[in-house]
């Protein structure tokens, strides 16, 4: 008979995350009350916001301990009992990271499935759609100079395409060699700086000569720092994340130069979550995949199977291993 | 015979400004050459940016040792040799610190007195106006709370008054009690919490139990830090100035928090610079003069006499002397 598997958080990490902080337990597959959906999870997105979630509360409640681990994901309702859902409906949410969930009709929405499953967990899921938004946020004009960091990650990426589409001068700064490659043979990047060269900050301002007009952050932390020093007079950052922050220790000082600097620039900082855009969601996707069809963005995807691995997946993720949207296919 | 007196850059602070930073020195009154517009100073402005302009380029050169000290004034033509200005024309521009300045005609504007002209060095000059414009930007909504630091300073009072007229809750954060008083008593501000009390943090939450929807920073640094952790979600936060970061070395770290707090938020903090705005001038005065036939706006002036304390009116400002906008009438 079949079994749902869990896993849960056991312990909150002080500083790096490892498959020590998780537990997985065995049990049986609920049912459904009334009202109640029963879901089969088939893909888990693995994101870095998810070790964000274990540092305390954000824009959502803190994962704690003994809580099941929070993850958005893909799945299709296999039991209703709930007139509003059917058998074979695929739904999106926060499932969790279990093969079976639970939900109540406002705890997930239908997904309007336009592509291939999968591609509504990457370049069509957050991930696509939070580098969709932030750049419409960018306000991005031609031959502007954007910086995107963490730039062969899963909003990384896109975010890099989008820029390229407007016809921007793109520049990626990454943590590989073989991810810079990749960026610029395959994605078009117009350069690449890797952050784990001492020599990456001259790279940096030796491929901007005309500095930086947009500045996609998705790390914090000195890269941020250092960038705000190479902004242009009203240069707009589009603040998306802070990879550098989230799995450490809370450090003890931030960056340099705020707020003193985005007044003698001018600068814009606006930070955004993507769930804040979600009356925009079907006609982002329909751009998105009008994109892909035509071949300005390339899908990048790295799909992990096995629930049991899904630790091991966002543990990689924070260490950089991934090009494109991790997921974990159940 | 009058002479022009002159005050000079000495050395370069490299922590507190003092007298001895400064030098005095006297010589002739100089003669306009062909182009050239020969003027009298009026009032100087005192503005904590002064401080700031030592510490090295910004939206303007960095002012060395040797050169005569930058500073924005208002004067009276009185000797041209350029055929768009005449004699006893009002101008205002970087005139420096001194009686009298010799300036081409891109070096300074003719300034359109609709009042008296004082006023136009402090309601309706760059520190009003700095205070209308940034509200501008902040896109205030009735009922939002409004935090405004250095609350009793040229900017900030005429900020937290501009809040006040917007139908804002509003909270100025100052040093003394005096000046607590003096903006809940004479400017109507709701609440004041002085930074130098050990609970200021505390009474400010109190004073803002709904959180806070707009900062108007004029300081930066450990104020700054906390009050971004006060933000509601959406906040904005309109970037001035920096003042707690002019009149010391440069500190060795930034605000904790960003620019992850930025992100849960989705906060905006936008920099900016009055001149940035210098198209909409003559609609700014004409509104804030209205404000003040109105009595929405009480006008603050700190008057000082004499050029030679113009040094000591500066280090008195970024010791928070001052109550208003602080001039040096010659």
């Amino acid at each position: 008979m079949l079994k749902n598997k869990q896993i849960f958080l056991k312990e909150t990490p002080q500083d790096k995350l490892s498959n020590a902080h998780f537990e997985i337990r065995t049990s049986e597959i609920p049912s459904p009350a009334d009202g109640q959906i029963l879901i089969e999870t088939l893909y888990i997105s693995i994101d870095a916001a998810n070790r964000a979630w274990m540092q305390g509360r954000t824009y959502r409640d803190q994962i704690l301990p003994g809580n099941l681990m929070a993850g958005f994901a893909l799945g299709k309702v296999i039991e209703t009992k709930n007139n509003n859902f059917n058998v074979g409906d695929m739904v999106e949410g926060d499932l969790g990271w279990q093969n079976y969930s639970l939900k109540s009709a406002n705890e997930i929405v239908k997904a309007r499935i336009i592509s291939s499953p999968n591609l509504h967990m990457s370049v069509l899921g957050i991930t696509g759609r939070t580098a969709y938004f932030g750049m419409q946020l960018a306000n991005l004009k031609n031959k502007d100079t954007v910086v995107v960091s963490a730039a062969a990650g899963a909003v990384g990426n896109v975010a890099g395409q989008i820029a390229k589409i407007k016809g921007c001068r793109v520049i990626g700064i990454t943590g590989s060699k073989e991810k810079s490659q990749w960026l610029i043979q395959d994605l078009g990047f117009d350069g690449v700086v890797n952050y784990k060269n001492g020599n990456w900050l001259k790279n940096l301002k030796e491929l901007c000569p005309n500095k930086i007009d947009v500045y996609f952050d998705n790390v914090g932390g000195d890269i941020f720092e250092s960038i705000m020093f190479r902004m242009n007079n009203y240069g707009r950052v589009i603040c998306c994340g802070a990879l550098s922050q989230y799995d450490r220790a809370p450090p003890k000082s931030g960056p340099r130069g705020i707020p003193g600097i985005i007044v003698t620039k001018r600068l814009s900082l606006r930070g955004f979550i993507v769930m804040d855009f979600d009356d925009q969601k079907e006609e982002a996707n329909k751009q998105l995949q009008e994109w892909i069809d035509n071949k300005k963005i390339l899908v990048a995807e790295d799909i992990v199977e096995g629930l049991e691995n899904t630790p091991s997946a966002l543990i990689g993720l924070l260490n950089g291993e991934n090009k494109g949207k991790r997921l974990v296919k159940l």
